[in-house]
């Protein structure tokens, strides 16, 4: 899908580098891939855990369907070839964010393994961060806060993750986090924890 | 060009907003878009207030062609729909950045006042600061560091900007740079002080 059309082009590599940035706001540049069913919580995830890490002075920014639809990706519909455009695009903007210091957080459904692993491939390794966000489907049915689900059911959403298109569990995540069992706070939890342990951000707050 | 094709979805506030990312780390977001001929200086200047508002403890980041047009948009050329398209990119990109608080820089030819004037539509009242980069046709087909100007007079490039196609001269941008006239300190601390006087940034350094 993604032809490379710019030529005769550098990369600017600038003159204050990634790590001059990590070291002026004490955290590592990162992106955090959330991925799941919808209804499983990824982004009341994210919104979640970017609230911890501002209270212990870390910066953190999400990027949503809801914020991304609504701007750079609203040319895009929901084809195939949309929506691996979508996803792509997603992850080079991630890939900006995470260059300029942030502990990026990404929540899209991302149903396909090849999209996500793509996505991986164009940061470092230990930058890039997949938790896959595991519902069963009952439980996200019956969540189902927008009728979604009952939407596509009804055959009113066509090609509907879960119902009527594929999702793709990720094989080698760096987090689980199971919302049948696991409660906001517990998932909140995990990820911090996961990013003190591997040095994203300190154990203590800040200041 | 841009179709709005996604529905049912609505705008995520989250739980942090712009305002309290600016609180924490002391500085307005905004977008300061330079626009200008190829070889006026755009990404120099860019990187080198980049550069002061680091020393000053700010968090700034520079869009430009070349980390670009690599990744986000490698997939547009430069047909005008291509172009029309990268910038509107571009400018969803950096209002996402002003968002997250930064002092977001772009430095793109951006030759048209359509697609600049759409940008600064994006963003609130004195959070888009069109910086004029100007110089001289003759000025700038000296510098020509990539030979640029050379291919298009030899008609080896098309539609060069400036030679072949048009630049748009901004109307009313917040701040004009004469590079023909101005050295490259002197254009810092053009945008410094603006910063400064316009409450972006605090007049002394941070810590």
């Amino acid at each position: 899908m993604t032809i490379q059309k710019a030529t005769n082009i550098t990369w600017h590599d600038g003159a204050i580098t990634k790590s001059d940035r990590e070291r002026l706001i004490q955290q590592k540049g990162v992106v955090i891939w959330f991925t799941g069913l919808s209804s499983s919580g990824k982004s009341t995830i994210a919104r979640a855990v970017e609230e911890r890490l501002f209270e212990r002075g870390h910066q953190s920014y999400v990027l949503d369907g809801d914020n991304i639809r609504h701007g750079l990706n609203k040319n895009l519909g929901f084809s195939p070839e949309d929506r691996e455009e979508n996803i792509r695009r997603i992850g080079e903007v991630a890939k900006l964010f995470a260059d300029a210091g942030f502990v990026t957080m990404t929540a899209f459904i991302s149903p396909y393994r090849k999209d996500r692993d793509r996505n991986r491939e164009l940061l470092k390794k230990g930058e890039f961060i997949e938790v896959f966000v595991k519902v069963s489907l009952d439980v996200a049915e019956e969540r189902d806060p927008k009728g979604l689900y009952k939407k596509a059911r009804a055959g009113e959403i066509k090609e509907f993750t879960g119902i009527s298109a594929p999702y793709e569990e990720p094989l080698n995540p760096e987090l689980i986090l199971d919302t049948d069992k696991l409660d906001l706070t517990q998932c909140q939890d995990a990820v911090i924890r996961y990013l003190v342990e591997n040095g994203i951000i300190s154990a203590n707050e800040k200041g």
